[in-house]
């Protein structure tokens, strides 16, 4: 929101215009990267981004499309916006159709700055004796967003992607995290890079993994320290068991002895939670 | 499986067959309830369904869609079921694809009885000072196997459905459980025969809700305990949070302030796996 006067509307009825071909591009994560830019379709998560502070660049919306339960609300996010300067455009159906990554889309999508920092910009922000999440190698984007919501929950400083197959501005993991990927300062970097940030700045490194007889619940997670989580599949790579300071499992019985990896990282935060009560 | 002699395979070319046809009748609810069948689909899934003891009635399967990579599991484990007296449907490349919910297919179909139990089935299974897992009115299927995975994980001896929006033969439950759905207990009832149940065995019915000073940390979760979940939107009805032996909250910080049902359900099964340990 950048504070100027509001512009009139843009209207725009062909789904072959620039700005829906735009839309669209911004699907790819080549082009979200180039353009520092992502996306958020929906009200309830285009209205989470905008309470969480996400920087809202255009609203493109399709009141034909708004829900009858939701249309007031929906008028009233675009009115807001206008309002702090944001440019808003008026799409017909077919372009919105066009423009919409979703099924039975709502009528409404933002455009807005990335949120993704570097490790140094994170050096402002998490504080003294953070409790910090580290996700190595994470795939599922509704995962990236499932561990969002707990970090939020829970009161973590920050969520660093070590070597990320999805970037944070993945439409699912946007969707996932109900607007606290624009909350939660989120980071990515090769691993070697964050294990060197976590050293540099004296925050122990927990891994996670199943091989070792240390019980989250035995280990010290008070102070400055990172969980790190691995991938279903692999685990964390050696270099991180290597490195880290402790390694710790959760205890599990039964039949497929692997828990959801969100799942994993809601289970060893709220411990530290605990600790740290 | 049963035990019989093993049948040639059936081959099935058109996708107008009446078993074909049959299993997309299985994919409603109302057909799976009356049939008492279930489906699982694509070969990990299958695999793990057959690991847990699932009871397989039939395996349809279309060699020409194995994955390269899998082609020598997908056929042992059809081997494996034919020897064992499954009946083994052969289909043609477009009756599978006609036949499978998923998107690409993997040429591994399954029935199976459902998994579902009644209450007073339970009363067999869940012996002393059991560890219970309740979800009332869940509906994302996605959540409910998430529940079970952790449920697995944690030696959970039963979860128990209250008002369920989503049974639990639904593909995207038994696909989120990872085969779990087999081997874990799972009933589902009206509310009011849940507490009934919990109560007439003795069970502690402990409610989560934000609307309490108690920490789910600070509860006792030792001995035979119901740990009670409600909806993320609207949580556990007034019924339960009254009758409830206890209600506790985790605690949460932040912009969102609700975690994932599941994630909620793993946090404080876990708790109690800690207090039990």
């Amino acid at each position: 929101m950048t504070g100027m006067r509001p512009r009139p509307d843009l209207h725009i009825t062909s789904p072959a215009n620039a700005r829906v071909k735009e839309l669209v591009a911004l699907r790819r994560r080549r082009v979200r990267d180039s353009r520092h830019l992502m996306l958020v379709e929906g009200l309830e998560e285009a209205a989470l981004a905008v309470d969480a502070g996400a920087r809202v660049e255009a609203v493109f919306s399709c009141p034909e499309l708004f829900l009858p339960a939701s249309r007031a609300a929906a008028t009233a996010l675009v009115d807001r916006l206008r309002e702090h300067g944001v440019e808003t455009i008026r799409l017909s159906r077919t372009a919105f159709e066009k423009a919409a990554y979703r099924e039975g889309p709502d009528g409404i999508l933002l455009v807005t700055g990335a949120v993704e920092r570097s490790l140094d910009e994170l050096d402002a922000i998490v504080g003294e004796a953070p409790l910090i999440l580290v996700s190595q190698g994470v795939e599922k984007p509704g995962n990236l967003g499932a561990m969002l919501r707990t970090a939020d929950a829970a009161g973590v400083a920050a969520v660093i992607a070590a070597d990320p197959v999805t970037d944070w501005s993945n439409p699912n993991v946007v969707r996932g995290s109900k607007g606290t990927v624009f909350s939660i300062p989120v980071a990515a970097a090769p691993t070697a890079e964050v294990l060197e940030w976590l050293a540099h700045n004296g925050i122990r490194a927990v891994a996670t993994t199943p091989d070792t007889d240390v019980l989250h619940t035995d280990a010290d997670l008070t102070g400055a320290v990172a969980i790190l989580m691995g991938t279903e599949k692999t685990g964390l790579t050696d270099e991180v068991l290597e490195r880290a300071d402790a390694r710790v499992r959760i205890p599990m019985t039964g039949l497929v002895n692997s828990l959801n990896v969100a799942t994993a990282a809601a289970i060893i935060v709220y411990e530290a939670v605990r600790q740290r009560g």
